[in-house]
């Protein structure tokens, strides 16, 4: 009983903060993504009546005890699901920093989920494996799926699922990951989402949300780069409001992120293609068009005072057993 | 018919951003401050049927036609209260920073309302002359008032004005100004005010300013630091969160700003008694008790790559005809 899954994690374009249940993380607000090719998490799930307890190991090392305790709660769905009661050896290897919000998480649920149900023999669809990634975390249900897609948020557990807009060869948007600080970051996204509805603006960002999935729905089908570039960067400053006036407040962004979202106005104002997004962490995606990669990545590298790390991601594949 | 008034500028607790009424500038939420010695701008005013336009001189230099024009139009509310046309000759000496977040007008336009209600022979209590100064700059009302003063909203010109909470001598809170960039801020605080019903947060923010306006009240009114701080900080932030999120959108911070500001919650934290607000600028306001100046001072030193100016402000009095 064991399975390899891949998968990748994704870049949110409307992203998702706060949750209507927290504790099966039903999303407060809809979000759409684009799954990132060129990161990937491999994640290999063997279960065996002989495994006393689970154990983890993350890129050759133990995982922390909260690490094991959070990726046992979530075989537990799926061992309750199977009628099998195994420990599992689970091993993840990625090429994503981790904690640093790059979306490890995601990545690393949507293979967790993928390998753990095929170990276990549950013949499940992307649907239904997408709900159940929710429940390890929200974004990961979209890394079940390749290319642009879309968490409908529901309002319980069957109704809160991904699916797929459009596949990944609809549009070529290049996500150039600039990395200004690779520190795990102190506040873990789950923790922050149980901090969304303590902000006094959280309300009006939940309702003004169907208006920006929306927008970025028509840009992504039209293949809009302008249009997809406002509504990116709104919908990320407004997460980061939220996050800045919740109680306690959270402060993700540094120097670096405002300097590199400034630089990113500037290159848009004079015809770059390229917009920014900012996830729970200091790191800033850029995403742009082809043809204005090597404009943008002169700039970023023009403007940072020490060398900045720069990961590059492009439309992905689904997640998939290998 | 020449008359000199004295005024200086106030640093908003809870702040004002958008109005009701753009006109009548109403704003659409209260606010306080706190009028700050050590900075001031002395105007001097003087009517002569002779002049058969406006001048007006700020530091010795003949103003910007738009700032002319707008001085103008204040001075014209009170030429038709007092049924006079003459034109005036305005002289502005101040040692404020223009335009760079540091209420530059709020000291400008409360001492041109004195001074020209003087010179003109209009008797006016300190409420009329803050409905007045309101419609020159809304922050100006406040400056009105010596102390920790309130900008009651109304919701018409009438209802609209400032008023006293407690004078100077109540609590002896020091405004440590970090000036990281000096330059005229790109957006003016009258054109941004526009903008903010743009934002998908702003009716969010002014459905919980009464909340707001309540705490800090009761903050100053019991001298506890603490709960100032968390309010002051919240609001500040607040305020940014709906100018990042306008249509389009306003940036103020730099990278300096948000130093500063993870600075002072660190100092905090270790029991430092500082707290920061920003107002339309990258600037930071840095409140502190006398107590803990010294250390802020050293640690706001410290933490600069390059030499920051600081201005000292202090609870100041009201504006006054010299």
């Amino acid at each position: 009983m064991q399975s390899e899954a891949v998968s990748h994690p994704n870049i949110a374009l409307i992203k998702y903060w706060g949750n209507r249940d927290n504790e099966l993380r039903i999303p407060a607000n809809g979000s759409i993504s684009m799954t990132l090719g060129g990161l990937e998490n491999r994640m290999t799930v063997q279960f065996d009546a002989k495994f006393e307890t689970d154990t983890l190991m993350i890129n050759g090392k133990s995982a922390a005890p909260p690490m094991l305790e959070r990726a046992s709660r979530h075989l537990d769905l799926m061992r309750r699901q199977a009628g099998i009661d195994a420990g599992a050896r689970v091993e993840s290897v990625t090429n994503i920093p981790l904690g640093a919000g790059i979306a490890s998480s995601a990545a690393a649920y949507a293979a967790l989920t993928l390998a753990a149900a095929s170990a276990l023999g549950l013949e499940l669809d992307q649907r239904a494996l997408s709900r159940i990634a929710r429940r390890g975390s929200a974004s990961a249900a979209r890394s079940i799926y390749g290319g642009f897609v879309e968490l409908i948020a529901g309002d319980g557990d069957h109704s809160s699922f991904a699916k797929q807009i459009v596949p990944a060869d609809h549009w070529q948007i290049i996500d150039l990951i600039v990395l200004v600080d690779e520190d795990i970051k102190h506040t873990g996204s789950t923790s922050g989402h149980a901090l969304a509805a303590s902000s006094p603006l959280q309300q009006s960002r939940i309702v003004d949300a169907p208006r920006r999935l929306k927008v970025c729905l028509k840009a992504i089908l039209d293949r809009d780069f302008e249009s997809l570039a406002q509504i990116v960067e709104r919908d990320s400053d407004m997460m980061h409001a939220i996050m800045m006036t919740s109680e306690p407040p959270l402060h993700f962004w540094n120097g670096d992120t405002l300097q590199i979202m400034a630089v990113v106005r500037d290159l848009r104002a004079q015809g770059v293609s390229v917009c920014y997004t900012v996830d729970a962490g200091p790191n800033v995606h850029c995403l742009c068009l082809p043809g204005s990669e090597a404009d943008a990545l002169q700039a970023l590298t023009d403007a940072g005072k020490r060398p900045w790390r720069v990961l590059r991601g492009h439309p992905g594949p689904a997640a998939r057993v290998v």
